[in-house]
C-alpha cells in the first residue's frame, strides 16, 4: 500500500523508465505478464543498486501495493495490448487514480481510452517518451498530453524523471515533489495539451527524425561517393559538424558509427549492413495526419518513402537488373572536393531546418484545428535534451517561436531565413551535382546512383513557399475544364466557372 | 413499375448520368432531396430529346417504380449523406435489389454500407465513375466493386453507358442487355472487384491524376520561363506534344487552355486565374492509403502538397517577401532553347511513367494484401477511354500487364524501360536547369522559382529503385543504436544487434 507509482510491461523501454523512477527517489513496483520479465528487473534493480524497488506478479497485487491516488504506467505495445489491459486495470481502480500510456500511441486511441476512463473517474494521460533506452534511464524527453489534473499528479514523478538540458544545472533532489522555476525550465517535460495532444507531439517529433536521418543518410552517400571519403574520413567529417551548426545526437551518433568495427569480420559494421530501413508507424502516421491537416511535409515523407523503396529487396534487385547497363552515363564526373563537402554540410543544415519547418507547421495547424493551444517554444525546450532529435538548432527554434508564438512557419523567422538564405546556393549545388554525376561508381556492373529526395523536396519546398507565382493557375484552369470545379481570379474577388473552355481553338 | 433504373441525386454528375441512361435505352426515373431540381432535369431531357425519363418526387413512390430486381444509383455527396440515404432506401427495398453509390467514396465506408445491406439481402456496389459532366453524359469509364450478383445485375446498365474506347467500334445497340466480346472489350467498365475496390481503383485513378496534372504544370513553368514560351506558342507546343507519346485528354485539354480568352479583360483566361488549387480528397487518401500499404508514391505526394502550399495565399505572401531580396542569384541564366523544349517533354513521359508505376504498385500491393485480386490489364483497359488520365500510354501500359499479369511495377517492363532510359538525361537536365537557373524571372521585385518536385520526385524514385546500394544501411545502424531496432547483415542471413555502437570510438 506504498509505493507511489506502478509500472506495468518490463520491455526495453518499461524496465528503464522504472528504474529511473526508482533512481529518482519514488518507491516504483512493476508487473508484467511474463513474471520472469519481473525477476530480471527486480535483478537488474539489484545490480544497480537502484533502491525502493519491487516486482509484484498479481495485477490486482499490483494495483493494491500503490498509495492513493494511484498513478499505473503502462508500456505495453500499442493498440489491442492497450485496451486490454485497461480492461483489467479499470474494474481495480477507484475515482482519481490515474492511466498512463508511455507508448507511441496513435493519439485517437487515446481520446477514446480518456472519455472510457473518465466515465469511471479515472484520469488518464497518453505520454510521448523519447530518447530510446538511454534517455528512458537516464532521463527521457517527455510529451504527456491529459487532463490538467492528471499533469498536475504525474507532474512530480515526470519532472524528475526527465532529462535535464543542462546536466550540471537546476536538477530536483531525488524524491522531491515541488520544483523551482530553474529547475522546471531545466526539466524535458511540459504539459503538452489535452487528450492525445502527447502523442500527436511526440508521432511530430518522430516524423522529424525520419526526416533528419534520411538527410543524414543522403549526405553521407555524397560523402562517401562524391567526395570519395573512407569511413574513417566520414567519422571526422561527422565529428567536425557536430561542433557547429549541425550539433546534435544524431550527427554525433553518426560519426561514432562509421568508427564502429565488425565482430564478424575485418570491416567497418556500417557497411555489413543491409541497405533496409524498417519504420514502426510513427513517420507513416504523420505523412497522413499531415495530408489530413492539409499540411505539406514532402521531406518527411520523402524519408518514409526512402525506408519503404529500401525495404523492398527483391524489387530493387530486378529493377536493377533492368537498368544496370541501360542507365544513361553522367553528363559531369565526380571528383573529390573540399568545396562540395562544406556545401554538404550547409545544405544538410538548409535541408534539416526545411523538416523541422514542416513538422511544426503540422503542429501549429492542428493545435488551431483542434483548439490544442499547443505551447511551441516549450515543445522546442523539451527537446534539447534526452530525444532523439536534440540539437543546438532546437535552441534557435525555441527563440523563434518565444519572439512569435503564432509564427505559422519557421521560415519566416528572420535569422532562421539569414541560415536558409545562406545555405541555398550549396543546397541547389548538391542537388544538382548528385543528378549530373550519377551513377558516380559501379559496383560489379551494377551502378549506384545518388537519390537525394529529401534534399530536393526541401529545397522545392522553400522554392514553393516563396515564390511569387505557382503554375498552379493551370492545375484549377484544368479542374474547371473537366470538373467545373471553379476558380478565383487575380483581379477579382468571387468564384468564376467557365463553361466552355474549347471554344477559343 | 417499370422503369429499368432510379437514381437519385441530380447535381452535375448525376443528371447527366441519368440522361446518358435514358440515352442508351433504358426507361430511367430519377429523384432528388429539392424537387426543383427534378423538374429541372425533365426539361434537359426534353431539351435533349431524350425519352423514358421520368422524374418522381416521392421517394416511395420512386421505389415503387422500379422493376424488380431494383437498380439504385445513389449520385450525392459522399460520406454521411449517402448513410441518411441508405436508411431511407433499405426500408423499402426486397431480398435482390441493388444499391449503387456513384460518388468518390472511401472505399472502407463502401464496405461498412455493403454489410449493412447484406444482412437484408440487398446488394451494393461501389462505383467509381471519371469523365467528369462530359464523360457522366456520353460515356464515363467506370470502376464498378462488390459482388458478382450485383455486377450481373448493373453489367447491362453500366456497358451501355460506359465510354467506348473506339467510338466508331463495337458498341451495343440502345437497350441491349446481352453483349458480344467485341462490344465488352470496347467499354470503358469491368467488374474491378470485391467491396471497396470499385472505389479504391478511383481513387488511385485520381491519385495519378494528381501527379499528371502537376507534371503539365511545371513543364508549362519550364516553357514559360526557360523557353521564353507565350500562351500561343504553349498552345503549339502542347498540341505537338499531344501527336507523340504524351498524347492524352489531358494534353489536349492544356492546349486548349492556352488559348482560351477572358471575358472580363483583353488577356488569356489561364493568366487571370489565382495559382492556388483545392483538393477534394482522393488524392489525399491516395498518399494516405499508399503510407498505410508500405508503397512510395512519391509523384503523386509531391502534386498533392503543390495544391496545398498553393492554396495558402497568406503564407505564400509572407513567405515571398521574407526571402524576395535575399535568395541568391541563380548559378546559370535561362536561355530560350529549343532542346530544352525537346527535353521537357521527354521528361514530361518519364515522370509520367513514374507517376503511374507509383499508382499501379500501390494496387497490386493492396490486391494482394486484401485478395483483391485485381486485373491491372483491365484497369489500364478502362482508362483508355472516358476518364481524365486516358492517353495513348495506357494501351502500352495495358499490353505490360497482359504480358506479366504479376509485374509488380511498371517500370520493370521491357518496353517502358526503354522509354524510361531514353527519356531519363531529359529528365535530369531539367531538374538541374530549374534548380540551377531559379530565379530566372523577377516580377515586381519578386523573384518566380521554378519548382518541380512532380519532376524530381520521379528522377529520385527511379534512381533509388534502380540503384546496387542506398544508404539506408546508416539509417538502420541509427536505428540500432538509439532504439535496439537490430539490423540484417549483407553477408549472413538473421537479425543482429549490436551492444554497443560508441566503443571503438
Amino acid at each position: 500500500m506504498s509505493c507511489d507509482v506502478g509500472l506495468y510491461g518490463l520491455a526495453v523501454m518499461g524496465l528503464n523508465l522504472s528504474l529511473n523512477m526508482a533512481s529518482r527517489g519514488f518507491k516504483v513496483c512493476v508487473c508484467n505478464r511474463t513474471p520472469s520479465k519481473i525477476i530480471v528487473a527486480v535483478q537488474k534493480a539489484e545490480e544497480q543498486n537502484v533502491k525502493n524497488y519491487i516486482g509484484i506478479e498479481s495485477i490486482t497485487e499490483f494495483v493494491a501495493a500503490l498509495k492513493r491516488p494511484r498513478r499505473i504506467v503502462m508500456m505495453v505495445q500499442s493498440g489491442a495490448p492497450v485496451d486490454a489491459l485497461i480492461e483489467q486495470f479499470l474494474p481495480l481502480l477507484e475515482k482519481g487514480d490515474c492511466l498512463v500510456d508511455g507508448g507511441n500511441e496513435f493519439f485517437e486511441n487515446t481520446e477514446r481510452r480518456e472519455r472510457l476512463c473518465a466515465a469511471q473517474g479515472v484520469l488518464y494521460m497518453g505520454l510521448g517518451v523519447s530518447g530510446g533506452e538511454v534517455g528512458a534511464r537516464h532521463g527521457p524527453s517527455l510529451m504527456p498530453g491529459g487532463s490538467p489534473e492528471a499533469w498536475e499528479l504525474m507532474k512530480p514523478i515526470l519532472v524528475q524523471i526527465a532529462a535535464k538540458i543542462d546536466p550540471s544545472g537546476a536538477t530536483p533532489s531525488p524524491g522531491a515533489t515541488t520544483f523551482t522555476q530553474a529547475e522546471l525550465e531545466n526539466a524535458c517535460v511540459t504539459h503538452i495539451g489535452p487528450g492525445g495532444a502527447g502523442n500527436y507531439v511526440k508521432m511530430v517529433h518522430n516524423g522529424i527524425e525520419y526526416g533528419d536521418m534520411q538527410l543524414i543518410a543522403e549526405a553521407y552517400y555524397m560523402l562517401k561517393y562524391l567526395c570519395g571519403q573512407s569511413n574513417k574520413q566520414l567519422q571526422a567529417t561527422f565529428t567536425e559538424w557536430n561542433r557547429g551548426e549541425l550539433n546534435s545526437y544524431l550527427v554525433e551518433l553518426t560519426s561514432k558509427i562509421f568508427a564502429k568495427k565488425d565482430s564478424l569480420s575485418d570491416a567497418y559494421l556500417v557497411d555489413q549492413i543491409l541497405d533496409a530501413a524498417g519504420s514502426k508507424g510513427t513517420g507513416k502516421w504523420t505523412v497522413q495526419q499531415a495530408a489530413d491537416a492539409g499540411v505539406a511535409v514532402p521531406t518527411i515523407a520523402a524519408a518514409l518513402d526512402m525506408r519503404y523503396i529500401s525495404d523492398d529487396v527483391a524489387l530493387r534487385k530486378k529493377m536493377a537488373s533492368v537498368y544496370a547497363k541501360s542507365w544513361p552515363a553522367p553528363s559531369q564526373t565526380a571528383s573529390a572536393s573540399a568545396d562540395l563537402a562544406r556545401d554538404a554540410a550547409r545544405a544538410l543544415m538548409c535541408g534539416k531546418i526545411c523538416c523541422y519547418a514542416q513538422g511544426m507547421q503540422l503542429l501549429a495547424v492542428v493545435s488551431e484545428k483542434r483548439g490544442w493551444q499547443l505551447n511551441l517554444a516549450e515543445i522546442s525546450r523539451i527537446w534539447k535534451g534526452g530525444c532523439i532529435i536534440r540539437a543546438a538548432f532546437l535552441d534557435t527554434m525555441r527563440k523563434a517561436f518565444s519572439a512569435n508564438p503564432s509564427l505559422k512557419n519557421l521560415l519566416l523567422d528572420p535569422q532562421i531565413a539569414q541560415t536558409v538564405v545562406a545555405g541555398l546556393p550549396s543546397l541547389k549545388r548538391v542537388v544538382a551535382t548528385s543528378l549530373c554525376t550519377s551513377p558516380p561508381v559501379r559496383q560489379e556492373d551494377f551502378p549506384i546512383h545518388l537519390s537525394v529526395p529529401c534534399h530536393s523536396s526541401s529545397y522545392f519546398y522553400l522554392a514553393a513557399n516563396a515564390t511569387a507565382k505557382l503554375p498552379l493557375n493551370l492545375v484549377q484552369a484544368q479542374r474547371d475544364a473537366f470538373g467545373a470545379h471553379t476558380f478565383k481570379r487575380i483581379d477579382r474577388e468571387g468564384v468564376f466557372h467557365e463553361e466552355n473552355w474549347a471554344t477559343d481553338v
